[in-house]
């Protein structure tokens, strides 16, 4: 028993690096750029505050612990900028190595099972993964929105970029939140467009 | 609809202002002050990781939803270190009054039913609000261990304080992980004692 505490808490001391992984985006003031750690905090109180926007068959617990684990692997790989340049296929081995160290830490059966909740929300599939992925999507467009352009400006996104790699992913796990979302960022664009 | 999402949205972009809310605590590579955001994550990874130690009539899952919003008030109340000098019953009004406006930014039901999570969790009576507690005071410790000493040199703590400020809410909700902590902290005051 006291092995198994000792593993769970090293586990727990290694988690303190997501602080510590810095984001594109930043505080909704402007202040300075996101971490990991409070990114997934946020996210979990979109899902948990916008759970009525997900289909019956989501389970918002689930989602929850999803979205808990689903950024740990950042602490070995790093975060993939979602409009960055990034090689998928480089990042994908890298997470899954790190997700090998990381869940490893823990007594084999709960690594086991964080393991397959990471792999669950990766793979983009279960109702709860797909409104989890919905979830982790919102959060950047709501802060660039609020704080003229943020990430969109930095990495010179459209309109049609955002259609792809947002209201794909929004539109799939939440369409009202999708619907109420599009003109807003349509009629950014065109303010932007206009200088 | 449409309504009741941009009050929830209004809601979350309220609470980004968790992130800049900092605790007395450090990050365990000392690097800078922790804020109520990434603790509030981190502690909910502490309870996940640690669920076995909950007794039998804890709901991890309603635990998760309290330590989710119960720094939230802190985003007009500030956080009251826990070794620091405290006016207790100015501070609960603060954080009542806190609780009121900012749960009342959501649509009506849901403020109430966030209202009474958080009550609950401040009451600290239920099961899952024991556990909870617990939880929120076993971070600091393991940090202050890790990085020689940490808040307790800074506010000047002894081993008999732990035993009432950390000993008592973490033997309340989980007697195996104080008897697994304390040999630890008697072992790192009595080092401490002999410089
Ligand atoms: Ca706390």
């Amino acid at each position: 028993m006291s092995d198994r505490l000792s593993a769970q808490i090293a586990f727990l001391k290694e988690a303190d690096q997501l602080k510590s992984v810095l984001r594109a985006s930043r505080l909704l003031d402007d202040s300075r750029r996101e971490n990991s750690a409070e990114h997934s905090w946020h996210i979990m109180l979109y899902a948990l505050v916008l759970a009525d926007q997900a289909g019956p068959d989501v389970s918002i617990d689930r989602v929850l612990r999803m979205l808990l684990i689903h950024d740990l692997v950042e602490i070995d790989a790093g975060d993939a900028p979602i409009h960055g340049e990034v090689d998928h296929a480089a990042m994908a081995a890298k997470e899954a190595a790190a997700a090998e160290r990381l869940f490893g830490l823990l007594p084999a059966d709960q690594g086991a099972a964080f393991r397959a909740l990471w792999d669950e929300f990766e793979a983009a599939e279960t109702p709860d993964a797909v409104f989890a992925k919905c979830i982790d999507r919102l959060q950047t467009p709501i802060a660039n929105l609020a704080n003229g352009g943020g990430t969109w400006t930095q990495f010179g996104v459209s309109m049609p970029d955002l259609d792809l790699r947002v209201g794909r992913p929004i539109g799939r796990g939440a369409p009202g939140i999708w619907a109420w979302l599009r003109p807003q960022l349509t009629a950014f664009f065109e303010r932007a467009a206009k200088g």
